[in-house]
């Protein structure tokens, strides 16, 4: 594969124009492209720039609002609804956990469902917002179905991730941000694009068999929940993303299951839908609501130190803290720049062109 | 194996009894015991009247406080630290799940992170007492350390579950109650007394090598995440049961880790503890916080309806909603009668005697 790299600024100021360009005022298109930014920055590259394209043909399509009205349309003291008016994810996401950490500064907590929502990006984004201002945050959010339910034969749920993020002292915050299927969906374009099978466990096919093939999604197979099948516990990894899909979706009025409307722009969404575009769910509580936020971060960096100390199995590979892995990219990245690989290139300069912008690169 | 059956009612009756010999207050053996009954109706025969002996054993040790001062040393509205003062947790735990939710009742939502308690029996138990409330439960706790991070040969983190319950209309709520392992270890245990091999995935022996073998804990092997392994995302399983043992315990001042407290008597605890006892954390969330009741609850039911009626791979096995087998157990068993293996009626025969009382079955 063909990799270019980027310097963070220089594919800022493009995404930042892209947003621009789509209609969405100068803050909105900062934040958003911070966001996306953001998590190629960390080395999740499926959710980064390379979903650019995806917004602008949702946009397009008229299903994503440029200039939205986001709202609390619902709320006590510690809770609340926001209708995203058909938003940008990368902009509602923010909003609704800024009301979640104001709310958590006057009342300890503070809890936020969203509706009319779109694809909200990585979930550690909007935690760390919460970290930053030492309290501890969760992010969820449901999506386009791909998962099948333990023993069903049906893409009924998304990969539906959860976040949990905590601060710590002397080292960088734990950051736990997963797909609650067996493996994300961009490991699976990975293996497509390398023409190698996937480990039995990911997929199943349109007759709900095990599968290797990274290609089954498009014959009418499924992702399967994290757990993999019945014995190793799919019925939990099922339950996580009924979880994550129940606080997003039925709790805020958004759709939910097989409803959830689907981030390519060329599949329509449910003509019959039980809700308002999708879901997520934010959270934000204080630390120091618990104990105070010194001993709090003393007492992580200890779990941190005895965890990354664990005897290892093999001596080359200890424990990664979750978080881990997305700070070194991090860090390696914002010196060496962003790779992206040439499909990805190709499609951004594409889009570019249809906006009269200067391409990525020549 | 032979099963012996009793009623709910002498089971519960003899089980208040053992409580209040050790010295608890009738109220608080009153509960313990409905913690206990609760889970041998529903199904959980590991989490019910089968540790009782273990919860004596710890008592006989000093480890539990019969005549707790459970009280609330840290709070806003929305978040309180309750210190457990050594007590059952199957009293703690509902004491701090009351408190979360009073706040919630007040501010919307109600969270509680728990330290110096011990093992809470089953985590719907308590989630169960906010959906009563027309509320979102939520409880976890860590536990005996048993199981391996990612990459690690060595036991640092409990089964770890978390819980999840929603209130539901026409339908029975949907409680997410999950050990974060690949498996439960009362599912190892059934596997020691059948004498059967488990299914890979599950445990590592003391080398960190897959093992089927379910004596493989007794000689020094580990229970694995949930995932398994990396490629079936373990790191997740980690992850999860990494933010269990943090809400529960580094956030309370609880122990964590490797610290916290074995639940078998003949094992001592860690003489140099990083806090106190085990650690919970319990939240209830008002479902109208986010919208109207009856709306949430016919979404919910037809959530249910949608997902119980998807297509199964196989006629026989339809998708089950999470909670129901559970429930069906409870019903069954109200009727039938609760059956107990003869090794577990041996226990409680030899409780009886120790404390003067009649034995359960001659």
């Amino acid at each position: 594969m063909t990799y270019h790299t980027f310097t963070e600024s220089k594919l800022r100021d493009f995404t930042r124009s892209i947003f621009e360009k789509m209609g969405c005022s100068a803050e909105h298109a900062d934040l958003a492209a911070d966001v996306l930014i953001k998590s190629d920055l960390r080395g999740i590259d499926s959710h980064g720039v390379a979903r650019l394209t995806g917004y602008v043909r949702l946009w397009e399509k008229g299903r994503i609002n440029a200039k939205p009205d986001i709202k609390i349309v619902h709320e006590t003291p510690t809770t609340a609804t926001v209708d995203g008016d058909a938003g940008l994810g990368l902009v509602v996401a923010p909003f609704a956990m800024k009301v979640a950490i104001e709310k958590a500064e006057k009342y300890g907590s503070g809890w936020v469902s969203v509706r009319n929502s779109n694809h909200f990006g990585i979930a550690g984004y909007h935690t760390m917002m919460a970290v930053e201002k030492d309290m501890i945050g969760f992010a969820m959010t449901n999506a386009s179905p791909l998962v099948a339910p333990t023993f069903a034969n049906e893409r009924l749920l998304g990969t539906n991730p959860m976040c949990y993020a905590f601060p710590a002292g002397k080292y960088p915050p734990v950051i736990v941000d997963m797909a609650t299927s067996a493996a994300a969906n961009g490991k699976l374009e990975i293996a497509q694009r390398m023409g190698k099978p996937v480990p039995e466990g990911w997929i199943q096919d349109a007759n709900g068999n095990p599968s290797v093939d990274p290609h089954e999604l498009k014959k009418g197979g499924s992702l399967l929940p994290l757990g993999s099948d019945r014995d190793h516990g799919s019925h939990k990894g099922f339950g996580l993303s009924a979880t994550v899909d129940i606080l997003s979706a039925v709790l805020s009025g958004a759709n939910y299951g097989p409803w959830v409307p689907p981030f390519v722009a060329f599949m329509e969404p449910s003509s019959d839908p039980v809700g308002k575009g999708i879901g997520h769910f934010l959270g934000a509580m204080r630390v120091d609501g618990f104990r105070p936020i010194d001993e709090f971060k003393s007492h992580l960096d200890n779990w941190i130190e005895r965890f990354s100390s664990a005897k290892p199995i093999n001596e080359e590979q200890k424990v990664i803290i979750p978080g881990q892995p997305e700070l070194q990219a991090e860090i390696e990245r914002r010196k060496h720049g962003i790779p992206l690989i040439e499909e990805v290139c190709n499609d951004l300069n594409e889009i570019a062109c249809k906006f009269g912008l200067q391409k990525l690169r020549d």
